[in-house]
């Protein structure tokens, strides 16, 4: 790696994310291959699949409008295990708390949290709760790890899009990140932007229920944004994937917040998002079946897989031009999960 | 809870964690009653139980005298996992690093990483990076989550000790809070004391072949030490229990330390030792198992379950005196794990 220090950078979820990734942490960690880093790992335990993840949450501020770090922290992992295809079941918690955290405040969180778990059907099972002095954390970071089951036989990777599928998406993006912009001391952007964070298991269940093997690709857009998360699965697939701008659903405060702060939404993370590569037989029903999932009424086909190559993820804008899509470079947005 | 801020006892594992995670986190989290929570959670899978539990770490200096935070971070979920009885398989890892690390502390932190879990037989399976900027963190926290599965039918609970059962611990006692306390700056003891960090699967499952369902309770005393631990599976069981003073392994520097800085080594942190609580007939064969091991060869029998009542731990002093013994008041030792 280039950088002798850690940069902000490095937790973007784009490009030094990737890089400090793959030269540090997984060549030491995981030994796995970038090809095979998908959202959650999928184990087998007595002949059957389990799913396997870890998020760990550090979003400023704790509470945003439309969530707080709880409701995220549970929704996040619930969203990488279904992800995979998973039935997400059972959670662990583990707090780090900073001294002078007002007990009022932490009680909002985990009733919070309660909630989220309560309506994702996950049942928090474990936990751990550490405490630092004041100044050596900022109120509450929290991990969550979750288990998932499978109840079918698909395997759903980011290695898995082929030419042609069709890209979908369930909504609208760039909400997450804005919001939680918008709810920044000192930064009044006079909008209601809400957090679009949410589970997603059940909008999976559907598609894999109403498409089945036709399903590819899944992956939730959170850091780097659909712009980031579309080249990881280019490279993992080696394929080449064209997004239409137009056909992109950003909502028109986003739009216009973005437009103010110089932010692209492709580059915002969401955490109530997914992306979805199907064969394109399968495209049509797989919209159908978001429009009517409440997750996904604003869902829309973005664009295709255009080529089997090395991983090069184009936009055409609106006039027709071609422009090519890299991943996050530096941190556009700190802490925003 | 009495408190409307967080304090750092409240991440002491003594009376006041005890406190809030009684009155402000299980309530709204996990829902289990005291008597229930164990190191690890036992969930049922296809007809198969497997572990699930997490640990955070934030000890401070991030490299001590024995060890490191990575290894600490391992061999902590590897053993919260084994004493539930469980093989450990899989972890999740989640890192919260401060912007300006240097990058060679995390490589040497992750080393220590892959080092542990090659050790222990356990595969970093998923994990998670983050980053904070200067000030809201201090260096690296780490977050690990961990599966086991069960090679037995046996239930080792905090709740299963017995009247006449004997009580037996691997080696000495205080070893880890004294040696972070030694590492940290300022703080010169002029001793060798080495954290007791080590995985403790195998010692375990050595003792699980050979006592079978003799072997009643398991748990590693970590934060509150060995006091607290016992009082806390005192509760659990609804027992009384009685330490033998004089029996009690201590190392001569640890004590030497411990009376300079006016500690109590039944209270300081261990990270390589457990508490086994064993029925009288199997106690002798137990400790020979345990001086044969690595982890074990300065095991003791350190007291019994006296009694069937309202969870007392008491300590027999060498002249014979009897002293209530309560759970870590305070904190003691702050972040040392
Ligand atoms: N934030 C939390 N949410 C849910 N359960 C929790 C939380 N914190 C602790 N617990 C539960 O409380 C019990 C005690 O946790 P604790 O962390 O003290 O145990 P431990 O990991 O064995 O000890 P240590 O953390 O000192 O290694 C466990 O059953 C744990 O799952
Ligand atoms: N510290 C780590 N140790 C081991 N694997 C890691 C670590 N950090 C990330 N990974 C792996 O790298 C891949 C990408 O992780 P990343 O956190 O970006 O995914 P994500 O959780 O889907 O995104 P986000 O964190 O933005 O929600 C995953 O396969 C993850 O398991
Ligand atoms: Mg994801
Ligand atoms: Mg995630
Ligand atoms: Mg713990
Ligand atoms: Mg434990
Ligand atoms: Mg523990
Ligand atoms: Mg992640």
């Amino acid at each position: 790696m280039t950088n002798n220090i850690i940069l902000l950078g490095h937790g973007s979820g784009g490009k030094l994310s990737h890089q400090l990734l793959d030269d540090v942490i997984i060549p030491r960690l995981s030994g796995l291959p970038q090809r095979e880093q998908n959202d959650a790992a999928v184990l087998s335990h007595g002949g059957r699949r389990l799913a396997f993840t870890t998020d760990s949450y550090v979003v400023d501020p704790i509470f945003f409008p439309g969530g707080d770090i709880g409701d995220l922290a549970v929704n996040g992992t619930v969203n990488d295990l279904a992800m995979s295809g998973a039935r997400p079941l059972y959670l662990t918690v583990g707090l780090i708390l900073e001294e002078g955290l007002p007990v009022a405040d932490l009680e909002r969180v985990l009733d919070s949290m309660k909630a989220a778990a309560a309506a994702a059907g996950v049942a928090i099972v474990a936990g751990d709760t550490k405490v630092v002095p004041r100044g050596k954390a900022d109120k509450i970071f929290i991990n969550t790890a979750g288990i998932g089951v499978f109840d079918h036989d698909l395997e759903i990777l980011g290695s898995g899009a082929r030419v042609g599928d069709q890209i979908l998406v369930n909504g609208t993006i760039g909400d997450h990140g804005m919001a939680v912009l918008a709810g920044r001391e000192g930064l009044d952007l006079h909008s209601d932007i809400q957090s679009d964070t949410a589970p997603l298991h059940e909008l999976v269940a559907d598609l894999i229920a109403g498409v089945g093997r036709d399903l590819h690709v899944l992956r939730d857009p959170t850091r780097g944004g659909v712009a980031t998360t579309l080249k990881e699965i280019a490279l993992q697939s080696n394929v080449d994937l064209t997004l239409e701008e137009p056909a992109l659903p950003v909502g028109e405060a986003v739009r216009g917040a973005c437009a103010i702060l110089g932010l692209d939404p492709l580059y915002v993370a969401n955490e109530g998002k997914l992306l979805a590569l199907l064969a394109p037989e399968a495209a049509g029903r797989a919209l159908d079946i978001m429009h009517r999932h409440p997750q996904g009424r604003h869902a829309a086909i973005i664009g295709e897989v255009t080529g089997a190559s090395a991983g090069k993820v184009y936009l055409r804008t609106a006039i027709g031009g071609l422009r090519a899509i890299e991943m996050l470079a530096g941190e556009q947005l700190p802490r925003i999960c």
